[in-house]
Parts: structure tokens; C-alpha cells; sequence
């Protein structure tokens, strides 16, 4: 045991910057996966002890339905056919067909469908690609489990996640980050570098949003959720210290869902990304407390909770093109439009959505998706848009407040398209899965009003979430 | 898909260095801010069902509410007008003034405050400095409500978290990692290197726990806490389970509190710093076993964690400076003292702290500051400060074990006077601020013993933590 | 605070590559430590509210009382005395006696015991490495505190802790890890590069579940687990929820476990050992859920968090060798495997196992030994082991699947020898152990029926888990 190591491997300086970017994005990867904890927590603390079992189950097993759908058809479909413009410096692709589901899988060498890949280097970005890639996929696919709790079938659930990971989020995630359409939008003039969504206000939370809200009109309201004359009754949550412990979770989780979409510790971006979305999330929850006590006059842990997810799913897709007072002033508007959303979504719509996913990420990530035209301040990104470069004077992404001509309104008029198809397309394939599922399901994907009053969990689960023997 | 990155991008090792210093900044600051979550379970856990709601909520909010005023305020007061030597290799300061308040939130580019930061470098070195910064300041303010739980009104609450993140906090910290006076004190012959506080026995957990003590004198007692003749009564915290896992949360969030406080892993003191941590860690939980087995007859769980958590906050300081031998020695006495202490505040003081706060983090807080005078050896530190350094006969900081001259209690004594304006002025400033938030509030800063018998969370928060639905 | 940084440090190349290494092995170290809460989470949710302050507190304590041992005893023990081969770029050891007990906490110079060492950069990748191994011998520790929950004495496991620290786990981890005769049995023709195990699927999870099956062994089953006519009854945990949480926790810990096992950053294979990890976990999952609802016609939680766990024990000595298919092939089968022993366990052994440890971490650790032999791909390891690197072609770690002639065979052979040794001389190590103090201790080392019955939390630890004063 004499020497130890005192001086480090012999190495030349882009192999130490290549392993630092890979673990970079490994421990993101790792971070965001650890979020499933958190959104397990908030969604089960939210819930009644009679469905806990079945709740935390759904946030449990999603991990693995999404997982292994994304794996052998997802993945290839999202990146398979398209270009990944700067991420990793890969080059354009070969060819424009998409690759064979599943070939990735054997990517070691030899690897008859991958063979222009080669050699250690590769492969292992291509894993630390796919881990971070997945892990965003099961956020998503977690989403609807919240708005949807303690009144959907386990196997219907089942099927969502299997739908979710392999072709629901794929297909907007393929027209944006993997280089289809709307990432592309760029390329007319006028509409500024296209699409651009950071880390997801769009492509993960508002897409996941919008499944919460087709989900939630397909099942209808809890029993007891709406009295006779549909006003909204209260069903408390079975723990609300469980639901802010998993919050903090999700705080925590977010470093690597925005932070490490630099894709590059490199790109020292990833720190002024990282004050930003803490930034947002601080304010958003302290605006959602002031709003909240303000309006009901009491400070409302719930939306407290909601405040500050608000702002995290807001900053998601600006965090890396604006400035501190714009991170915080996009947490203050997202604490302010959760609450608001929350109430329209109960009291107008008459829509039940046990845990807020509805304003939370649809709504707020719809902010945050426009946001990036409002706030971005031209000083980062766009790099990898060689047509839109040169029509942008060398400016990065810029918003109206920093641009009041064609370059932010362009930008802002993307983003508005890329909205536009979250709340139509989206949406629609969302609810038209769901509206099929129900038909072809013997007795629909909504179990029995018996076995909702009973709780799901000795039902559908087998085993009560609590017990005192 | 067909090239994948295989050669790491074009840069230079200064370059990845820089990226790999910010990269284990933000990644500390996410952990220590995770840490908001252990304070929160631990909290909620020693408390009773009735406040849970409560008790959580404030642990909760004090992320946010402190957060916006640091933002505002607090940073520009603690870093503003001071030298900041070493951190980051900044230059001294060009002016001795403060920096105007809120200033740096524009820093972006063309920053009229800051116009002498240029660049994407400096800008995400700033982001991440403050990002750091932001997430101790929180862990002080974290720190009373746990102290003062149960009997605390909501409004109170709302304005110490305000006070605590743009006053109080930045005070002691000005003057220490601000680079005030006490810092400077090793200027001085005779005081070693001034105070010396590695990642804040004393500037985070003594300041805090000073805070503590300051509300639970003015808030007084629990009602039943004390029988009349002055028996303190066990009032059994509501979860045992949910405090030792916030406990580990704790212990997990620490090695980005203490080894990220290098503010670089190119030091690579940082794995000393992190291994001296664990060890601290767990000879302080099994001393605590030990001597509260022996002298009770049970293994209280309480004191276990007490155990813990003390030898994190007393290593918290000397981490860096110490050898492995002395971080279980500070664990060991920090668990005996944590116990002891704990007893003494009950018992003798009168004073009721239902999660032991004022030992935990006020006590072995000190203790810890007291340690770099006691336990350092020579080995690392100081290299900031020119005029000690030569007058130290090239030694880092020293403890009278290392040197039982000049140099040691030098470093004792400068040490000492920390300790000494935390027990006076720090104390006094958090006393005086709830005595007189006491007596402007309409019926005082505690809620009615009727509010408090009932519980706080109903009438306070307005929903119960738990509920059975 | 004119000029923040504005470029890196000004190191060379290696010198970052180091900082980078041992930061990876102290984040990695941070997440195996956090692991222990997870573990926690899950024994204590899948046991009874009434024995849940004493599951806690085994979960909690033995961090510190295995470290402790491990700190003054285990750890030299383990490394003291054998070649270190390849890790750190460590030379061979200088002489062949067991380095004195202790001497290794006394590095930082002028080290009597260690004074070969020298520098900073020395004693800092020996303590980034003491900390990843303390950190690795706490998981074997807290495994049979989950199989014999519920109906063991205090006292015992305090011994159990120590004990393990100290000598259990060091010594199959001396004859593998430590470069003993284990994993030297390369050196011999036919049998590959000797015992492999990247990250402990043998050396951590088998040699735990050899401990806990021996432990339950010794016990006995608890009151009431088994009808007169020997018909196992559930005794139902009382925390679905807390269990999954649990999962998740150790779901992120095991990035660490895996990936950091790499010990350097450097060696980018950490983000296929990454992605391998995830990968097994969630197939884990999704075929346990298959399979435990085609048997029962339920998706049974606790099978579900079974299913994940075995697949991350069973791809943790491979993960590093396989490619992603035969992860989730491993997974698949470790999700089949451990419902069909947790059953056999139970009906066929008639043993109590209250958080399935036996079959979770012994038999799917087991079977990831084995599985290095069946589907490691030769693209990886063994550079290190010279003789075996000349009769392998060049070759890494190879299963049979791989070459079916004498180089996959001999590993397979490698790997059962080791998979032998654990079920015969380890299992007689703990088995021995367990007995031994049985005897020695006044009424055995479990409680009396009375105390059992009546819960552990009150007799044993002087409170209960849960109060609702």
C-alpha cells in the first residue's frame, strides 16, 4: 500500500473534457431519475390514504413501463431519423430513414445496424445519451398519473405507460430535440432559430400536461369531488408533509433536468442555468404564498407546493437564455398563473385534477415555452443554426425584450406554434388514446364506483398502503 | 446517428479545469439545498401531528423567503464591499463601497453595476457563486424553526425568513467569508490567521443556532412542556422514522456543504474535506448511543441522530485542516456534548427546543469554531493571507496541538472571538429582532394557547398535515 | 468584486484528470452512503408500526457502528496486506505483512506507519478511497437487519455492526478486492482472469444476504408468520409508500455503486456501466410485475420493489462487461428469479424473511456473479491481470456466450468458485457468528415473546415510532 496515486493519468486535455461532459451527464441523468421519488411523493401525499398503494404504485412503476418501451421503440423514434444538431458535435446523419427500432440496443462492436459507430468512446456517449434521454421520457410519462389518481383501472395504467414511452412522447420530442420540424422552423425567415425549448417546459412538462388534462376529461371527476350543483368540494390529501418533502425532491432533481442539458460541463452555461432555475423556484413559491394568503387568507401548503413547480416547469425552457431578474420575474408569474389555473380548472372546467398537474405543467410549461420569446436576451445559443446565425446579426436566442423586430418576434411566434401543437396534436393523440382505451376496455379504464368508494388499493393492489397489525 | 462523438472537444486544461471547479460548485449547492429536506423531516419529525402541517410549512418556506431576500439584499451586503480573498482568485476589490443592492441580478452584459464583468466565464462564475452562498444562508435560516415549532406564529415566521436572509445571516458572514474584520484579524500579530471557519461550524450553524436560542427565550415554553414545579416532560415527536431519514438526507447533503466548500475540485483537499466529514459522522452517532445507553439505559433514537448531526456541525469548520484521527475525536466529543447539552437546556436553562437546535447547531457549532484552534495541523490554509504566512514559518492553519506557541493560540484566540461575537452581537441582533417583532405584533409573535392546544395547523395553514379521508 | 474568474486554474492536463477521478469516487462514495437511507425506507415500510423505531434505529446505527469498525479494524484488514491491482495506479505493496491496525488514520505526514506516502495529492486519494469503501461495507452491514427485523435484540445488532465492519465483510473482500487468492485465480490456466465482480453483486449484496439468511436461521421465525400446519400468514409492512420512496433512493444511490466503481471519470466505461444500471433495474421491475400478476392475479407492490432491487444486485458485478441486452436480460431474469425464491423461502424453507433479503441480495447477487460468466462480452477489464491478458488474445472479461471454449468456461468456473465460497465459508462465518452469541448471550439474542408481541419499539428503544399526543 506504499504509493498511492500522486499525480494523475496521462491524458491529453479534450479526453479529460470529454469524461468530465459524459459525467456530467450521467450524474444529471441519475438526478433526474431520482425526481421519480419526488413525484411520487408529492402525488401519493396528495392523495387519500384508501388509494395510496395504488398511487405510489403508479409513480413507481412507470419508471420501468416507460423505460422499456422508450428502449426498444421510443428512443429509435425519437432519434433515429433525424438530424442532433450540436448536441454531442455528432455529425448529420448517413441516411434519412430511421434507424431499426431496438438496433441500438447492440451498439458494442460488430454492431451490424450501427456500424459506422466505433469504439469505446462512442458507445459510451451513446449510453450516457440514452440514460438522459430516458429519464426525461419518464417524467412525462409521470404526469398523468397525478390528475388521473384514485380513479384509473391499474391495467389501463399499464398501457399508458407502455403508450407513453414509445410513442406519445417521441413524436414531439422527435419534431423538436430530435432535429424534425419544428426545431427546423428556423430555417424560414421570420420565425426567428426555430423551436427552442432548453430542457423541456414543452417537450417534457406541457406534453405530460396535456395528457393530465385528456386523461382527466376522459375519466370525469372522483366521486365526491362535485356536489349536486357542481360546486367543487375539497378531498384532502393524506399528507401534506409527504407532498412538500417530495417537492424539495423535485427542487433537487431539477439541477440535473436543466443544469446538465448543456449536455457539457464544457459549456459553462450549466451555471448560470443552475442559479435560474433555483431562482424560479424560489420566487414562484413565494409569490404562490402571497397570492394564495392574499385570496383565501391562509397560507395554503398545497399551493405553496404548486408555487414552486410552477416556476421550476416555467424556467425549464428559458433557464439558459435569460437573466436572473427574468428567472425571477418568470417564477413570479408562474406562482401567480398556478394558482389562478388551479381554481379555473376546478371551479370553471369543472375538471378534477387531484394534484394541480394541469396548471402545473401544462399551463406553466406553456408559459415557460413562450417565455423563451419574451425574455431570452440574445447573449446564448443558436450555434448550431448556421441559416438563422447568419440572419441574426450573431445574436443568440432573443425575445421581444430584447428584440422588438423580427428576430423576437419570430422567436416568439416558434414558440407559439410549438405551443399550438402541444394543445391540438398533442392533445389529441393524448385523449384520442385514452377515449379508445375506454371503448375497448370491458367496462371502460375508470374502475367501479364500489371499488373507488372501498379505495382502490385492497381492489386493484391487493394490499392496503397502511397497516396496523 | 452514425458518429458519435469519439474525441472530446478542442480545449485547453486550464479551460476544463474552470468547467470542472464550477461543475462541483453547483453540483454542492444542489445538495446543500437538498439538505432544506432533511432539516424539514428531522423538524417535522420531533414534532407533534397537530403542528405537522405547520412545522413542515415553515421548513418549506424558508427556502423561498429567505432566498428573495438574499437575492435582494443579503448578497450584496455579505460580498458587496469586502475583499473576498482567494475564492475564485478575484482581484481585490476596486472600491470599498457596498455594491448597490440588487445590482448583480443584471449581470448578464452591458451591466451597468457590474460593468467591470465581462464575459460568459465571469457571468457563470458569479451564478454559481451565488448559488452557493444562497444555500447556506438557507441553512441558517432553517434552523429556529425548528426551535420554536409548535408555538409560532405563521406572520412571525414569514418575517424572520425575510430579516434572516437579507440581515441577519449576512452580518457575521460579511465579516468572516465577506472578508470583514474577523477575518482580517490575522493581520494582527498573535491571532494566527484570523477566524478561520472552513464551511461554517460557526458562520452557518452557530449563527444559526444563536437564532434558536434568541426565539425559543422569547417565545417560551410549549404549553405542558414543563409540570409546575419545573419538570421538562418528554412531548414525543410524531415520527421517529421520518427523522432519521431526514438524517441521511442530512449527512448525504453535508459532503456538498463541507468538500464543495474548496470552491474547486482541482484542490483536491475536498476528498480529505469529505472523508473527515463521514468520520465525524459516525463517531459522533455511536458515542451518542453509547453515552445515552449508559446513562439512560435505552438507545434513545433522538440522541442518535442528535449524535450525528452533532459531529457534522462540529467538523463543519476544522474538516479541512484536520487529520482523520482528530475528525473522530471532534465526532466523539461532539455526540458526548450534544447529549449532555441537551439536558442542560431542559433541565437547568428551562428552556424547551423540541428538536435540540441550540445544542445541535448553536453548541457544537462553537465547538466546532473552537476545534480549527485546537485540532489543525499545519497542513493546508492560510495561503490567502500574505502577511500571516510569513510570520507562520510557511505552515497553513495550526491548533495549539500542532503548535503550542504563538501560532496555535493565535489561531485559539482569534477563534475564540468568533465564538465570542456569536454568543454577544449575533445573539443579540436575532433576540432583539423577536423581542421587537414581540411587541409591534398584535398579540405577540406566539399564537393563543387556545390555537396552540388545538393545534397550529388547522388554524394557521388551514388544512390538517394528515388526514383520513 | 471587479473581476470574477475569467479563466481556469493553470494546471496541466493529468493534474485535472485526477481532480476529476477522485471527485468522481467522492460524489460516487456520497451516493452509497445516501443508499442507507433507501435501505432504511424500505425495511422499515415493509415491517410493523409497532417494531418501526427499532427497524429505524438499525438502519440508522449501523452506519456509524460498521464504519467505526471498518475505520480502526476492517479497513486494513481488507487492504492492508494484499496487491491493489490496477486501482489508483497503485504499485505492488512493498512488503506482504498486514499494515498495523489503524496506522493508515495517521497519514497526513511524518506518518510513521505510512511513510512511503507522501503529499497531499497521496492522502487525498486514500481518503476519497477509505470513504467509497466504508461506504460499500455499510451496504453488506445493513442487509440482515432487513431479514431478521422485528424479533432481534438491541445489544446483538450492536455486535452485528461491529462485527461486520470489522471483520465479516473484510474478508471476502481481502481475498477479491484486496487482491487475494480469489482474485488471483487467474494466474491459473482455465480459469479466466480469476473471480470478477465490478461493483459487488458478491463481494457487497451475497455476502449481506449469506448474513441474513444465517440470521434468520438463528432467530427463527416471528410470532405468527407461520400457522400451526406451517402455512406462511403476511404480515402486512406498514408503509407501502415508505418502501417505494426507498427504492427510488436506492435506484439513485446505485449510480454511484455502479458507475463510480470505475474509480475514475477517465475511464468513460462509467456511463455504459450507468445506462446498464437503469437498464436492469426497470426490466427488473417490469418482469416482476408481469410475473407476480400472471401467479396471483395482483401486481403485488412489494414484488414490484423486489423486482428492481434484483435487477440492480444482479447487474452490479456485471454491469461494466455486458452490453445493454443482456442488462435487461439479466434484469428480466433476477425479476423472475426473486419472486419464485422469496416464495420458496417462505413456503418450501420455511423461513421468515420480512423484507425478502435473502432472495434480493442473496440469490440475485449470486446470480450476478454468475452472470459475468454467461454474458460478459470481452470488450472490457482484466488489463490489469498480465499473465491472464497474454493467454486471452487480447480479450477483456468474457462469458460464455461469448467464447464457449476455455476462456468463457474458465470464467465462469472463476465466478462459481467465488459464488461457492460465499454459500459455504462465508455463510458459516455469519452463521458461526449468530450462533455463537446466541449462546453467550443471557436468554439469546432474541426477545422474549412478550416483548416481541408487545412491540420492539417500547421494550427496546423507550419509544415508539409513532405518537399522536
Amino acid at each position: 500500500m506504499s504509493a498511492f496515486l500522486a499525480a494523475g493519468p496521462d491524458v491529453d486535455a479534450p479526453t479529460v473534457a470529454l469524461s468530465l461532459n459524459l459525467l456530467w451527464i450521467v450524474i444529471g441523468a441519475a438526478l433526474v431519475i431520482f425526481m421519480q421519488a419526488g413525484f411520487a411523493m408529492v402525488e401519493t401525499g396528495f392523495c387519500r390514504s384508501k388509494h395510496a398503494a395504488h398511487v405510489v404504485s403508479t409513480n413507481f412503476m412507470i419508471f420501468g413501463l416507460g423505460f422499456v418501451a422508450f428502449f426498444f421503440v421510443g428512443y429509435s423514434f425519437m432519434f433515429g431519423g433525424f438530424s442532433l444538431p450540436g448536441v454531442f458535435g455528432m455529425d448529420a446523419p448517413t441516411g434519412s430513414a430511421l434507424i431499426k427500432f431496438g438496433d441500438w440496443v447492440f451498439l458494442w462492436k460488430d454492431s451490424p445496424g450501427l456500424s459506422g459507430i466505433g469504439g469505446q468512446a462512442s458507445t459510451a456517449s451513446v449510453m450516457a445519451f440514452f440514460l438522459y434521454m430516458v429519464a426525461f421520457m419518464d417524467t412525462t410519462a409521470t404526469i398523468p398519473t397525478g390528475a388521473m389518481a384514485e380513479r384509473w383501472k391499474w391495467s389501463s395504467f399499464v398501457m399508458w405507460g407502455l403508450f407513453c414511452g414509445g410513442l406519445y412522447y417521441p413524436l414531439f420530442g422527435a419534431w423538436t430535440w430530435g432535429g424534425g420540424w419544428l426545431s427546423q422552423l428556423g430555417n424560414n425567415a421570420g420565425l426567428g432559430f426555430g423551436y427552442v425549448d432548453f430542457a423541456g417546459s414543452g417537450v417534457v412538462h406541457a406534453v405530460g400536461g396535456a395528457a393530465a388534462l385528456a386523461g382527466a376529461i376522459v375519466l370525469g371527476p372522483r366521486i365526491g369531488k362535485f356536489d349536486k350543483d357542481g360546486t367543487p368540494r375539497a378531498l384532502l390529501g393524506h399528507s401534506i408533509p409527504m407532498a412538500m418533502f417530495g417537492t424539495f425532491i423535485l427542487l433537487f432533481g431539477w439541477f440535473g433536468f436543466n443544469a446538465a442539458s448543456t449536455f457539457a460541463a464544457t459549456d459553462i452555461q450549466f451555471a448560470t442555468v443552475a442559479a435560474n432555475t433555483a431562482i424560479a423556484a424560489a420566487f414562484g413559491s413565494v409569490a404562490a404564498l402571497f397570492w394564495v394568503h392574499t385570496r383565501t387568507g391562509k397560507p395554503d401548503p398545497s399551493m405553496m407546493v404548486n408555487g414552486m413547480l410552477a416556476g421550476l416547469v416555467a424556467i425549464t425552457a428559458p433557464c439558459a437564455f435569460v437573466q436572473p431578474w427574468a428567472a425571477a420575474v418568470i417564477g413570479i408569474l408562474a406562482g401567480l398563473i398556478v394558482i389562478e389555473v388551479v381554481w379555473f380548472v376546478e371551479r370553471r372546467l369543472k375538471l378534477d385534477d387531484p394534484v394541480g398537474a394541469i396548471a402545473v405543467h401544462g399551463v406553466c410549461g406553456i408559459f415557460g415555452v413562450l417565455a423563451v420569446g419574451i425574455f431570452a436576451d440574445g447573449g446564448y445559443g443558436g450555434g448550431w443554426n448556421a441559416t438563422s446565425s447568419s440572419a441574426t446579426d450573431g445574436k443568440g436566442i432573443t425575445g421581444i425584450l430584447y428584440d422588438f423586430g423580427s428576430l423576437g418576434w419570430g422567436q416568439l411566434a416558434s414558440q407559439a406554434i410549438g405551443a399550438l401543437v402541444i394543445c391540438t396534436v398533442i392533445f389529441g393523440f393524448a385523449f384520442g388514446f385514452f377515449k379508445l382505451q375506454d371503448k375497448l376496455t370491458k367496462g371502460g379504464i375508470r374502475p367501479t364506483a364500489e371499488d373507488e368508494i372501498a379505495g382502490l388499493d385492497l381492489v386493484e393492489m391487493g394490499v392496503p398502503a397502511y397497516s396496523n397489525d
